[in-house]
């Protein structure tokens, strides 16, 4: 095992609980584990990992690019419950969503909080009031 | 009650019929009304609102970007129904999207005509030969 | 010369003017004159060249999708002189690109206005007061 | 029927087996059958038939657009069944996806290698080790 | 002047001066003075405005969302001033940028990574060593 | 220096000629060297590298990914010299980029194929006519 991937998995831990990097990869099947060992060894143990940005700022970067290429419910979810686990709170999650709205357009950022919400509510997170 | 977001649900209701603004935003959870809210002051009060188009001729530029877009199948559905609200025919509805398939390529507009004939079978519409 | 091809210039002109198409395709160098031929087939011959909607109408529709797209400036030039030919008034052609700011964001509608504006300006027709 | 047409389904043919042509116009209704029948007179009548590249080239080309694109899965599905057709193997098929990744990030390649994967397998595929 | 209005020049010059808001507006011509104008007050007098979100990680979720949309570099530009002047530090905004890679892909990121140092460079930052 | 960046410049400069992998790092400032060299190590030192696809048909599959994503002028004219160094003849780069026009439209597939054919004329290649 490479020191990047077990960085990466140091990293992606951290967010997700123990032993979920090795869950990540063993999601794919065949040759597609060598792309979603890629994910754990460039974005977590390169990008993730280097100073400069907190955990919590990189879940909040994660969630507007989400927003904005469109499209990608799978990773919304997934990050939604990154974002909670670095700290971020509900409010702060909701609000990048509607903040890309500027940027994306409604629809986008409609489709997407539906999913953001969804799941916050199924981390048993409290959903702020409007 | 501002009067932005009572000219949008007027424009809203003119093209969904009575009610249907609240409901719209009773589909959000918590946090994410705002944002319906905004689509309805912004997107219905602001620019529906706006004189020098028609509801028609807006309901079809619509259609064209959600297609051109790409991935907004909710919306694609909503804006059938709208669509034929504002007066446009079948066909005027589905040669909008026959139209974008030159600047958006066919994976797109075979994705949307697919989802907007549909909504039109669903809605009663007699569909127009080839 | 194909029946499509000579269908495509005919409807080309129609909006450009007499002997616009070769120039199209002399434009382009190699190769790539194939590409611009089949776009005066394809885009002109066939789609432009379908009942069912008027050639005002294709135009608003296809202002419409490549704002949505975004990043298409030498299109949303020549689609704005386009649009003027087929009866379109500037203000039919500016709220077009203001319809779109909901669905594809600020960024690219704003780019956008810019373009049609100053081609407008070109063309000699008045800009509309906000 | 025209030569385009003909041509066409020949190409498609080539590809997905004897049939399978007017299986795909008879999957739209009504006017979208249009839009299906061009997909096979330019997209195989015209573009798969042109020479030079090969049909194994085009299929690789084809899905290395189609990651980018993002959100296409039918036609990913379609494509993968194509591209083992024109004798690509399984490895050269992921391999282009994984390829991708680069350019389109890792949410489109990772949720477009799912959908791959899975498509090979129900083709009966033997899928490579990582 | 709608207290909305009011309130997104606030917020406008809060973070590029006194007297920008006006400016803004200015560069554009005619109808297109509309959009510049809904942009001061949905995007500045209702989004920025919003509670939840510090400015400086409102700008830092804008360019993360610029740089995954991708070809917008006037607005890369403006956003990269505007968040130094939300007391971002380059190294935080440099690191945005570098974070979407993983998203977006590195053609998008390099391209913007170019435009956003050349920013910070003209505006008398000091540029992090890697 | 790594492994991963040594083999990537390894890689590159097969492509692009000796010395260039450094020249490309050089090209940024500051802390934008780090997302040039991740572009070495990542794309040339991990994907590039692996087998199962030639450098040729990683031009190609490169090429198509970029006409789809639409304004990477830089990245289309790179990867053009790229392409004719792997070996790749002007008819089978240009025939890519005109493959993509299923997919992704007439407007990126036409502003792309100007950029590749110009770059394939600075080469000195010969355009194949139509």
């Amino acid at each position: 095992m490479t020191d990047r991937l077990e960085q990466g998995k140091r990293k992606f831990e951290e967010l997700y609980g123990a032993g979920k990097a090795d869950g990540l990869i063993a999601m794919q099947t065949g040759l597609a584990q060598d792309l979603a060992r890629y994910g754990i060894e460039f974005n977590f143990g390169d990008i993730y990992s280097r100073p400069g940005l907190t955990l919590a700022q990189r879940e909040m970067i994660t969630l507007g690019a989400l927003v904005a290429l469109g499209g990608l419910e799978p990773q919304l979810r997934g990050h939604t419950r990154g974002a909670l686990n670095a700290g971020l709170t509900p409010t702060e999650i909701l609000e990048t969503v509607i903040h890309v709205v500027q940027y994306a357009g409604f629809p986008r950022a409609l489709n997407a909080i539906r999913v953001v919400t969804d799941t916050l509510i199924e981390c048993g997170a409290e959903i702020p009031r409007p």
